[in-house]
């Protein structure tokens, strides 16, 4: 390995000196011997990317490095290695990307909605041109799931993903299960404490959440799942009662991004049928026995099941300066110690589509809470709408009228999304529900 | 990528057809297609070395592939470009792998035992060849915990590390704990469900755990940790007593292996003290909001504090034919995309000797249990003793007597090891113990 020991240093173009840039900056200076080491190079900042040169900053500039407003000072510099793309977003972050691969640079990211969103041509691009795209910090921060998948499981079939994706919404999930909050007041706290966007929308509706789980789908199964075509549903306006009631029946809320293998019934000339993927981001009950249900505050967590692992947990800091600039840094050392590009975990220049399972086909048990009259005869007609369309029920909660109704709560054993919207649609037309039923997956 | 694309396949020398070679060729060929798809090339099993060719087995022969009862059929066939090493053992497994570097073999072990007491030679023969020397199977089975710290946290500073790193030890607490068994009903019962040994000195007593420590010593801060050097503690003859007084405090007791860096206070010098380690295998109590409280049965896990990442944390199976030969294979297929050697994480040939902080410097909070005298005084006789040694008591709890006298059991505030030993050999010393105390590191 003393091949390594005479090699010049990696020099890097960072686009972006925001949270992230400057936990990286602070990190090549604090843990530089570490990275001597450990590679056998040095590395430096050699130009960054801002948009305003004169605004006043906060940290220091990195020794040697000099700013710029031009993203080709970064791309088409022959004296820079690797193009670090913080600047997030899409369509600047794209054009930058894929001048920094055209010109023959590697390029590290943390960019979920662009590998997400439009990820295709940049990998295809990255392939053509043999060069290295990793995107470590771009999934679960400080969690290693992309490498984990990438190299760690690579003999094995996934044959299921769950995982916690969005700190700020497990935040307030958190708050509001630990202190009662409601929504509204547990999501303003996170805002106050900087866990949450003045618009809330991308961590609250679940669109970061989806945008991971798409790079983790692809990874996993070494398909293309298009972004739009994924079923999404955030935590906004979850109420505080329906987390109390899961606790009464043992589970936590959590939002889940999930994907998971369905196998077809084999037919009579293929020993197995196709496998179609199910994914998607909701909330859902956890059991709390679950790992996954003890995820508190902004961890993020993902739990993997794969045929010959077994079950594989990993769980560490989603976000925050540091914890994200860390896995850019291993990034660049992957760089540094030149590792074959092994970007999506797949040789094919061009990826499948993934087959996908229509959400009214997923088989979950349920829970669900409906609101209703307190009369003679209403709980006979809901599990009347219930069991007609073939939904058992396997515990339930009655309570006493609250005012807005009677709140009837029930855990159902396993059926598919369509008899559950169904059953609630037969009970709404009935004239059952005071107020829209509210359903979650149980895992 | 397309480089790989025509690439020939990867020819393997197995050395072991046990339970975790067996579960090699079953994967490779279940997961055959998943193989190529990553890495562009197959790979075949071409020779494998047995003890007995007459032996009957239950795994039948990988197609292609032969028995020998010759290593030199494997390390010097140049029809195979990797051996693994599946035999176990010290003698017989580092002359295989040592020949087989020799030779120009990269090589994928899982003996964790071999790489801890005399890895050292062979980590620098494999520098010198410039060969791959991989081993994620040999610690903590399918948790991809070498490969995190080789690279995922490669631009970290790892500020502690602890795991559980022994599944039958782990097996046997958690059935202490579960269903009150006593410890040596305990490990009769994983012994009947194949889970420890005839002879279970090496998990129980903690020495598998600490082969398993050493490497992750290695890992983490490039150093080599003398095994006969590293303090070992098991848990042999653990009294179902003590699991229940910690439970009452909030606790586990878990086998943990523990390394952290202590900094001495800075000189007039230096800015800062040079970095010594405290290492070590032990009995220890975990307190049950602990995610490393909730690892049961069977499971290995592994929390680390790195300088960026904050606290990781990663679950999963320990051990098992299939999580133990997933870990094979994805060394196996880091072989097959032909990546640089990164054996140790670093890219000295030689790594220098930890700086060790000796045991009795430690410090730490402690559980204590003496058997007293049911009398007057004893309890301030023995709080006296702590109190003459500068330890604090945080908690205690006493019982009524027990024929073989009273428990008296304390949670300390943080003190030395010394201390605590000197106090107990004080109670010892005046007679106020009626049988030998025990006490554990509180985490």
């Amino acid at each position: 390995m003393s091949t390594f020991a005479e090699r010049k240093p990696l020099t890097i173009g960072l686009a972006g000196f925001g949270t992230v840039g400057g936990g990286l900056a602070r990190l090549l200076e604090e843990n530089a011997d570490l990275v001597r080491r450990r590679t056998g190079r040095d590395m430096c900042i050699r130009r960054i990317l801002v948009r305003d040169l004169e605004k006043a900053r906060q940290i220091p500039l990195p020794a040697g490095a000099e700013l710029t407003t031009d993203p080709v000072a970064l791309t088409d510099d022959p004296d820079i290695d690797v193009v670090v793309e913080l600047i997030g977003g899409i369509d600047h972050a794209r054009v930058l990307i894929d001048r920094a691969l055209e010109q023959g640079k590697h390029v590290v990211t943390a960019n979920k909605a662009l590998l997400a969103e439009e990820g295709l041509a940049l990998f295809q691009k990255a392939a053509r041109k043999g060069r290295i795209l990793r995107y470590e910090a771009s999934v679960a921060g400080a969690v290693p799931v992309v490498e984990a998948l990438k190299e760690s499981l690579a003999g094995n079939r996934v044959t299921s993903l769950m995982g916690i994706l969005n700190g700020t919404s497990n935040y307030i999930l958190s708050e509001m299960g630990s202190n009662g909050l409601d929504f509204d007041v547990a999501l303003k706290q996170a805002q106050e404490k900087g866990y949450a966007e003045a618009d809330p929308t991308l961590d609250i509706d679940g669109f970061d959440a989806a945008h991971k789980l798409i790079l983790l789908v692809r990874l996993a199964y070494g398909v293309n799942y298009p972004y739009a075509a994924l079923p999404v549903r955030g935590i906004r306006g979850l109420a505080a009662q329906d987390i109390g009631f899961a606790r009464e029946f043992g589970y936590r809320i959590k939002l889940i991004g999930q994907v998971r293998e369905v196998r077809s019934p084999a037919g009579e000339d293929c020993p197995e049928g196709p496998v179609r993927l199910e994914a998607g981001v909701f909330p859902a009950l956890v059991h709390h026995t679950y790992l996954l249900a003890r995820v508190g505050g902004v961890y993020n967590a993902v739990r993997v099941e794969a045929n010959a692992a077994g079950a594989l947990f990993f769980h560490g800091r989603g976000a925050g300066d540091l914890p994200t600039a860390g896995a850019v840094l291993a990034d660049l050392m992957a760089v540094a110690r030149e590792e074959m590009p092994n970007n999506t975990g797949y040789v094919e220049e061009d990826l499948p589509t993934a087959a996908i399972v229509p959400p009214e086909e997923w088989r979950s048990c349920y829970y669900v809470r409906v609101m209703v009259e307190d009369a003679p005869g209403v709980l006979r007609d809901i599990s009347g709408c219930m069991a007609a369309e073939g939904i058992s029920v396997a515990q339930m909660i009655q309570k006493a009228d609250e005012g807005a109704g009677v709140p009837l709560v029930f855990m159902t054993h396993e059926t598919t999304a369509k008899a559950m919207s169904d059953a609630l649609q037969r009970a709404e037309a009935a004239g059952l529900l005071r107020e829209p039923a509210v359903y979650y997956r149980v895992l």
